[in-house]
Order: C-alpha cells, then sequence, then structure tokens
C-alpha cells in the first residue's frame, strides 16, 4: 500500500493541470504535499529491559505495528496483551490465496479462485532496501525476501491520448526523454547560451559528459546510431550470416513532450522506488505471519474494541466478539498502544484530549482499489517479454503490475490488474460490486494487453474504503496538517498513545508502522520508569 | 562474460581520454566500434526435420553453442557428436564452487575454498530479457531465473580522483547529474534561449516536464527540496514523535562534472544493461548442465583436436584424450560446426580457404579476470544495505559485484571483488600468480569497502588468457574487422562451418552463441538438403 508516497501517473495528470492552471511551481508544491518521500530512521534493534514489576500494556491491533510493539514489550518484561478485530494476523500485511473468503463492507462476499501458488498481496506488495526496520524484523524472523523489480523497461506507459492509445515501452519513453534534453543542452552550450554559472572548463566537461549520458552522436545530435545503443535496435543483433542490426528511430522530441508519457517517469526516480526493492517469498503476509510465530499466544482474535477509557492509573478496554456480538468484556492495563486505523477508531468512544481528537479528526484516508487477475497463461513473459515490473497508464485501471516471481517458466500467472491510489477512479471502482470491479478491469486491460479476453481466467478485488478493519487504505496527510497535528497525534494522551503507518511520516509504509510502534515502545517504557 | 559490450568505467575513462585529445565526436565513434549492444533476433525454437538418411555432424567443443547445435540436429534427425576439450560441458557457461579445482595456463592449479551454497561465475553472469533464445532454452531445459541487479542506487561509484577517493551512492551520482542538466535546460528554455527548432508550445511542455522529472522547485532550480524526494533524507522521516526528516544537500554541478563519476552512469542506461536481467538460481552452469541432460551421451570429453580436414565429401578431425597424450585418434562426419575459441582454433591445422583464415586471425580476443572473494559475514548488506548490483571504480579492479541472492539472511558471502573486461588492468593481473591477484584484489576493495581486512577468508582467481580451453575471454571485434571480416568467418568454408559467440554480433554473450548456432544449423541443412 506503499503507493501512498507514489504520485502516480493519473495523479500526476492531475498535477499537471493544477501547474497549467495555477502558474509554474504548482504542481511541485502539491506534489511535495501529497507525497511523502520516505525513507527509515531504524538503526538497530531496541534493547529495552527492565519492566516495572507486573506493569501491563493493553494492545490494540495486531498489524505490523502491534505485534512489532507486543514482540519488543514483552522482551522487555512487561506483561502484554493484543485484541484483533480480524480473525487472522497482519492487518494490511495480507496476500489472498486460492480458497481466501472475504466479506467487504456492504455484505459482497469473495472466494478468491487463484490456482495454488499464485496470489495477490492487497496490501504493501514491495520493501525499499532503505526500510531498515522492515529488513531487520525479516532477518530476525526468518523472512526470506527476493527483488521486487519496479522500472522494467520493457513494460508499457499508455494513455488513450498518446500514440493514438498504443502502448510504448517504457525504455522509448525515458531513454528518448533523456536524449532529447541531452541534445538541446548540449547545443546550447555549444552556443554558448549557458547560464554564467558555468565556467568554461566545466561546460568542456558537461558537453563530453551530455554525449555519453544521452547517446549523442559527434555534432551532439540524438540520432539513431549510436541512440540504438540505450533504446535497442529494429533489426535485433543476430548471429551466423546477415547478423548485422538495423538501428531504430527515436521518437520525435515534439511527439514525446505532447504524449505527456514523461509524466509516469518520476514512477522510476523516486527514492521510495530505487533498486533494490524487495517482496517476501511467496506473499508479503510471510512478515505478518512471522511475526504471529513469536507473539500469536498475545492475541484475542475478533475481539471488537467499542469502549476505550482512561484514568490517571490505568486503560479500561471493552471490546465484544465480533463472531458472537452482544456480550461485552473487558480488559484493564496500565498502559495502551493503540494501531487501530484512524477510521475505525473515530466509531470508538475514546477518552482522550481535544489535542488527540482533533488530530485523529484532521487525517482523512486515501481511497485504494487492488485487482488480481488469474490468466491461463503468462502471455506477457512469453508474447511480450515483460518479466515482472510495472505498466502505467492513464486508463482508470491506472498500473498493471507483473507477477515477481517464477519468471519465465510458463504456466498461469496473476497480475495485479488494476492498482488505484487515492483518485477518484479508486472510489468509482469502490462503489462497484467486486465482480463488476473484476469485469472492468479486464476490459480496461484488453487496450493494453489483448490477450486478456481469450485468458482471463478469475479475479479478486479490494476496496481499501470498504473493509471493515481499516474503512479507507492509509493516512492521507498534507504538509499543512502535518504541521499542525502530527505530534498531536503521537503524543501520549495520559496513558494511551497511538501507533501505526498513520503515526509516521512514512505512511502507507510497513516501515512507517515498524518505528512509530518502537518509537511509541520506547517512550511507554521511560515514562513507565518515571524518566 | 557479457561485458564485453560494456564499456565498462574504465575503458570510458580511456574513451573520454580519446575525446579530449581528437576532438569531440572521436570517443563516441571509438565507443560505437568498441561497445556492441546487444539484443537478440531470436522468434521461436526451429522445428528442423527430414535429414539426409545418414547424414552425420561432427561439432568441435561443447560450450552453449555446440550443444544448442546438437540438440537441434539430433532432432532433425542427424547422426551428431560432440569433441570436448574440457572434461565438463559448458564451456565458458561455468560456476566454480567449494572443492573445485583448475589449473591454468604456467601451471598454477587453484582449488576454491568457498563454502556450500556459495559460489562464482567466472564466465558469463546475467542474462537481459532480451537475449530470448537463451531464455527459451532455459524454459525448454527446466533451468529457473531468478533477477540479476544491474543498478543498484545504494551500491557505489569511486575514483581515487574524485571526492578524495571517497565512494559516492550511486544514486547521488545519477540523480542529481539529472537534476543539474534539468536546471540548466530549463533556465536556458525559460531564458528564450533555446533552439529555434523548439515551438512555443513546446517549450512549455518542456518546462514542466523538466521540473517533475529533475525534481526542481518552483523556481525550476534544483533544491534540497524537493530533490530530497528523488535522493533522499539528511535525517531520515521517522515514526512517532519526532519524526520530521531534514533534507539533503545534493553535490554541486563542478564537483560532479570534474568528478568524472558520471562517465560509469551508461553501465545503467545501455540496451544490454536494463531490467529485467536474470541469472540462473545457483549458478551459471545450470545451462550448461540443462543442455548436458539432453546431449550429454553425444559428448567425448577430454578430446584434443589437433587436426581439422575436409575434402568434397566429408570432414575428418584428429584428436587426443588430453588425460593421455601421444595416441591420435579421427572422427569422420559429413559436416563439421566448429565452435572451437579463435585463439585456440589458430593453433591447430585446419583446411580451410584464405578468407576464412583472414578472417580467424583478424579477431583479438578481449582479456579478463573474474575474481571471487569469500567474507566471514556480509557486510555490504549488514552495514552498507547494498543488495546485489554492482560498484564501479577506477581502481584495478574495476567492478565489485554482489551477490545476487540470499538477500539479508546473513551468514557468509562471495563478492565478485575485481571484474576487468578488455583493459590493461586485466592483463596486469594475468601475469600475476592466482592467489597474488587475489591479494590484490583483496587490498584494492579495502580502499571501498574497509570491511575487507577483517572479513576476508578466501579467493578465487580466473584470467581468461590463461584458460587453456578459450586462451582469451571472448572476440573482440571492431566496426572495421566487422565490416571487412563477419560474413566471412560465418560462411561455410565447403563442408565446415565456424559457430560460437565470436561468429555473432553479440560476442561475448552466451545468446551470440546459441544465434550463431541455429543460424549455422539452418544453413546445414537447407546445403545437406541440397537447397
Amino acid at each position: 500500500m506503499e503507493n501512498g508516497t507514489a504520485p502516480g501517473f493519473n495523479r500526476r495528470d492531475l498535477l499537471t493541470i493544477i501547474g497549467l492552471a495555477a502558474g509554474s511551481g504548482a504542481a511541485y508544491q502539491a506534489m511535495t504535499s501529497l507525497g511523502l518521500a520516505a525513507e527509515s530512521s531504524y538503526k538497530e534493534p531496541i534493547q529495552l529491559s527492565g519492566a516495572p514489576k507486573g506493569a501491563s500494556v493493553l494492545i490494540l491491533g495486531a498489524g505490523v505495528a502491534g505485534m512489532t510493539a507486543a514482540l519488543e514489550l514483552r522482551k522487555a518484561g512487561y506483561s502484554v496483551k493484543i485484541l484483533e478485530f480480524n480473525s487472522r494476523p497482519g492487518g494490511r500485511n495480507w496476500t489472498v490465496r486460492g480458497g481466501d473468503s472475504y466479506t467487504e463492507l456492504g455484505g459482497d462476499t469473495q472466494t478468491c479462485g487463484f490456482d495454488p501458488g499464485l496470489y495477490l498481496n492487497p496490501g504493501p506488495w514491495r520493501i525499499p532496501h532503505h526500510h531498515r526496520g522492515v529488513l531487520d524484523y525479516c532477518r530476525r524472523l526468518g523472512v526470506q525476501l527476493e527483488p521486487f523489480i519496479q522500472l522494467n523497461h520493457n513494460a508499457y506507459l499508455q494513455s488513450p491520448r498518446a500514440f493514438g492509445g498504443k502502448p510504448q515501452r517504457i525504455r522509448d519513453v525515458k531513454i528518448d526523454f533523456q536524449g532529447h534534453v541531452a541534445e538541446l543542452l548540449a547545443k546550447t552550450t555549444s552556443q554558448g547560451k549557458l547560464d554564467a554559472g558555468v565556467t568554461k572548463e566545466d561546460q568542456e566537461i558537461l558537453l563530453k559528459a551530455l554525449q555519453h549520458w544521452g547517446a549523442l552522436d559527434k555534432n551532439y545530435a540524438y540520432t539513431p546510431v549510436p541512440a540504438s545503443e540505450f533504446r535497442g535496435w529494429d533489426k535485433p543483433r543476430g548471429g551466423g550470416a546477415g547478423g548485422r542490426p538495423t538501428p531504430s528511430q527515436p521518437i520525435a522530441l515534439t511527439d514525446l513532450l505532447k504524449s505527456g508519457l514523461w509524466a509516469a517517469l518520476e514512477n522510476f526516480f523516486l527514492y521510495d522506488y530505487q533498486t533494490t526493492m524487495f517482496q517476501p517469498v511467496g506473499g508479503m503476509d510471510a512478515i505478518g505471519k512471522a511475526f504471529a510465530r513469536e507473539v500469536g499466544d498475545l492475541i484475542r482474535f475478533n475481539a471488537k474494541v467499542v469502549r476505550i477509557q482512561q484514568d490517571d492509573v490505568k486503560v479500561t478496554v471493552s471490546w465484544e466478539d465480533a463472531k458472537s456480538p452482544g456480550t461485552v468484556a473487558q480488559e484493564v492495563a496500565d498502559w495502551c498502544i493503540c494501531t487501530i486505523p484512524l477510521p475505525v477508531l473515530a466509531q470508538i468512544q475514546l477518552d482522550a484530549g481535544p489535542k488527540l481528537k482533533s488530530a485523529m479528526a484532521a487525517v482523512p484516508y486515501a481511497s485504494s482499489v487492488k485487482i488480481g487477475l488469474q490468466f491461463k497463461r503468462r502471455f506477457w513473459e512469453e508474447d511480450e517479454a515483460i518479466f515482472g515490473g510495472i505498466t502505467f497508464t492513464d486508463l482508470p485501471i491506472e498500473q498493471i503490475g507483473y507477477p515477481q516471481f517464477g519468471f519465465n517458466r510458463g504456466g498461469k500467472g496473476v497480475l495485479l490488474g488494476a492498482y488505484q491510489y487515492d483518485s477518484p477512479r479508486a472510489f468509482e471502482f469502490t462503489a462497484l460490486p467486486p465482480a463488476e470491479r473484476v469485469k472492468r478491469a479486464v476490459a480496461l486491460g484488453a487496450k493494453i494487453h489483448p490477450q486478456y479476453e481469450a485468458e482471463f481466467e478469475n479475479g479478486f478485488a479490494m476496496a481499501w474504503h470498504r473493509s471493515p478493519f481499516t474503512m479507507g487504505c492509509a493516512a492521507d496527510w498534507t504538509e499543512e496538517t502535518l504541521a499542525e497535528h502530527y505530534e498531536d497525534l503521537c503524543a501520549f494522551d495520559n496513558r494511551l498513545v497511538l501507533a501505526g503507518e498513520h503515526a509516521s511520516y512514512l505512511p502507507a509504509w510497513q516501515e512507517g508502522a515498524i518505528l512509530s510502534a518502537l518509537n511509541a515502545v520506547e517512550r511507554l517504557h521511560r515514562k513507565a520508569l518515571g524518566q
């Protein structure tokens, strides 16, 4: 779900429009407030010890934040319990496989029809190499990782408004944009029109650098030779007799600019999406399950929290069994770490001061839809040489994600057939019944991969605003709300503290959940020790 | 060994010097003649059938080319035999593991001391997604693939002449170069100094595009905000209280230009190195072994060819047992496909016309050294968050390659501690005894990773010019030699035809070996059928 931090292609379009309407610069202001590049402040495992004798902590939510807190607090000597609304651990850390059943708000139930070994990660699906907290818990808990390819040069950029709707290889757009930019700047430099701040010596090096970096020819022009060294050949290089290739023709600058496809390129430049990225082998829920192996004995599942009370010495949480509602039970503890997503927490009666309540109310949740589609064969690999990576489109499906394992082996496959994040399209799709979402994703995806119609087998559509356990996808902070409310949201309110991706500068990322949990745990420990 | 097509960092330096000495443009001419971007003309499995009754083909060499030819010819109905000098199949497709022993020309024997599960691919180590021939045989023969990360933003670029020798993260050089270029071009554009060929409308889109693509601020300047969205933060984004990050500071343009580190960036742009790349799980020799499962029964190992004779009806090849020299045996066949590397073939008495002989003499072989180093722990991952990818340096080791599997699991690891290709350094290292090569690689690598000294355990150093079975690494064509000799090298000489990476426009790549073999097989079949 980490795409909270990724201004996607459509969002970008929107920003371009903002930019054009509001004057240059407005777009970046908007982006900076929406997009939150995210890295980790995690250094090493925390080492807490010496909890006061008998001190207890009640944790609400057995997602990644709640289980991180539970693991570290128990190790430090606290008596820990977790209440979890769901019947499984992990929260948004979740993998859907054949046979899994899920009922969304509104009552629609889907039972996943994927073949064995195939899956959809409806929540988080990738881990940056700089998310050291996630990586460290993966290492400690024995979660095996494999690469997640964010940028696949052979996947597509597509827009109905560009090139007659014909998908373009990411390679062509990315390489040609760079080549044209290099040519334009090299010409300006040779003509002595460069900004006065660049010395003559630097200009000479710049020219040489642009020539290499942009694949320019001896006249500093971006032409088929040597551009084909970067963008590939029309007739590929062969072996044996007649092996000589023929160069390929770059896209003309004016076509490239007017296509708008360049707007998607930042998906490959943002810090959050830079190599090396990972996914757990077999599905993202390997992480949730690994945590649950450690702290599963502390979790009471199907426990729906209905009231959170606190006074100066204790916290009292009332809950009912989600499977047989009506009877309310209570848990009492010295402290409470609450990781319940804000839209759900807002519906629970809560003893808290006005600052925390204002902060809670100030943070909307991004909408998101993710749709998994099973096909009879991996035609994207067999027919189109697309192995992993993501196609970005401004069709309403926004993205097509290709499976990041089992490359080149043939057989069936599950695509991520749509990934909408924080866009009007996510709301449109959320409003549809699940089967209709799947149907639309297939119809739209067929505009990029015509093989869809013949090869489609079944699908599963997750709309996060219809999730009973989150009622949205992830916290949608802005620069303004961060400045006004972030510290209040994270501050202790008497004996209660919030944790989760929403209580971090890495919203929508598991790293945010872990860092906020560790930060809450450290502060709680100091308070408990009276420091 | 595919780096035959990659002007590496040092080679680049050399080219820069050529460029500066010979005037602008010379460098790219040189690069185009040296660097051969390589893709595949492979479409689908060839389907040959109906070999003339009793027709026989003798194949020399059980490398990838020879075994490809054998597999397809036997299927078409030919009687096939392979003579192989080595005692194993695969040729340069080779993986060295603990316990393996290897004696190079000059008599030095190394026995590899790697721990179980660790390995070095002394020959080819990566497969581009557009090498459809290799991928198709992998699929047909059941070779499992995993990603090979060429560009890891968190690996380093390093030069003793730049930044006081301090390694720079690839991210910083790559992102900052792009940002500065965007700023310079945006300023020129706003100032109306752009080339007349760009319309006013396109200039407006260009400005907007540069702002997004280069992470420029509202004034089109490359400044810490929003640049940190691409290049990361000084104080990373945190969770809980005090989570706000602080931006990072880009490298100044003049420092970046003078560093020369930009010269290594093309290693991430060249078509041959674009995502998605692969390696076989467990070692590159999975491919050679898979071929050998199919055609192993046709191979006579330890067979040293000493003479190749032909007349108008047959080919006669004399060979002796490499393990007990002295007795010469003969094989006779209707046709011969010879995949013996040219430096070895040049030493064998061969009945061939002057055109083929001239072509053979015109192609030198690139030198190359690859050194595997085992360390007690994967400090590059644990201390430096480098997971896979390659560090480029202009120290004599040229490259450090990080293992592309078992990420984040801890334990021991084997680095590619040097990868020299077609450079004076390769000859320098080749001249040293193996133990000395390893020692130098450790001493030099320690300038980038100081952990080397404490963590090093053992090493294995392959110098291809001392390989008895190739006497060099791979064919080193130029534009000039290609134009003059390529077709002659690939042409049938009576009943003999050459195949291998050297007989392709993808020298040093396994794809070249496969395509040349398939091309030879097709022509042979047509000839045999009298077409």
